[in-house]
């Protein structure tokens, strides 16, 4: 077999980083890159330095936010203060805010407690979520978490992190399939599984 | 549903563009970019980059090579310069490649025939296989094609591009499953057609 070029080989190493891309598919996404010209290839590659260097995480809710502004969720005089929605990734906000059906605040996690992966509570933002609900403004926290095994774990630590709290926790409805993640489900689910919320 | 960030914005209209990456997907790449590190970062981007840079295709074969080195496939004494096998496109290479049983050269159409796209002869390499085959040290010309109406087609008026040129013309055996693309096809099953190729 050929020795591929030592350039082409560091691109398809960069490549097999990026989540969701099949080995099978690496080429293909080099061919596409490769293929690019240099004006697309510079816009690409300025999207990704200016994310890099402009979005941060907001400080209260760990939204990805510019640093330059104040974080539209939590600054919003448009949004309920009083209602807390806790979601294990950023991404997992999208699918709530696109049934267009939640007005309230957020807060992400950054992932669920997966101590087999070295991941305990205190990789996560469980205690500023603690400390967010003990300033005394927040009356109801919804633990949007995945119904996995882990998501549900993380949900009932965080339920007895919340314990002494005079604060209503909810979970979304049962119309969210066991064993599914809330990323993938349709719009009409989520939604529903949000107005029917249950007390935790 | 809250205005997101434009720099936000920016990033996920180029992911949009890289293929294979499904739409649901889309965030929790943008989420990869976010989370890496200012030096992986620039990794990426470097490898980009320089492929960018350096990688051109072979004027012979049009396989991507780095600028400044010869074609490994063209150059190499060690293949057999009197076969050469024509694929669609230059991730097919990888596929055969992956076989270890195969010893020549390589012609990359870059694509099909394909009137509904606009793409027509001209648009691909077909011009520059006659060129080789008419200077006469090719005597065997395997059309691996895609067995798909467009691959199929492009095949059959490769073969007339080609008539009265003395060269065998073979094609792939009947192992490769109808309607497949050849990337997807185990290597055992590529090795076999490879070997079984019959006269076109």
């Amino acid at each position: 077999m050929i020795q591929e070029s030592p350039v082409l080989q560091q691109l398809i190493r960069q490549l097999q980083q990026v989540p969701y891309l099949a080995s099978k598919n690496l080429y293909r996404v080099a061919h596409h890159f490769l293929e690019m010209d240099t004006q697309k290839a510079t816009h690409f590659l300025q999207a990704v330095q200016a994310a890099q260097a402009h979005l941060e995480k907001c400080s209260v809710c760990f939204i990805w936010k510019e640093r330059e502004r104040d974080c539209p969720f939590c600054a919003s005089q448009k949004r309920d203060h009083a209602i807390v929605c806790v979601v294990e990734q950023w991404y997992d906000v999208q699918a709530i805010e696109k049934t267009s059906s939640y007005n309230g605040m957020y807060h992400v996690l950054g992932g669920v407690i997966y101590p087999l992966e070295g991941i305990g509570p205190d990789q996560l933002t469980i205690k500023q979520l603690k400390e967010r609900v003990a300033q005394g403004e927040i009356k109801e926290v919804i633990l949007a978490l995945n119904q996995t095994p882990e998501g549900e774990a993380t949900a009932a630590y965080i339920s007895r992190v919340l314990q002494g709290h005079p604060v209503l926790l909810t979970c979304l409805a049962r119309g969210v399939p066991v064993g599914g993640t809330l990323e993938y489900i349709d719009r009409i689910t989520v939604q529903k599984a949000l107005k029917e919320r249950r007390p935790f």
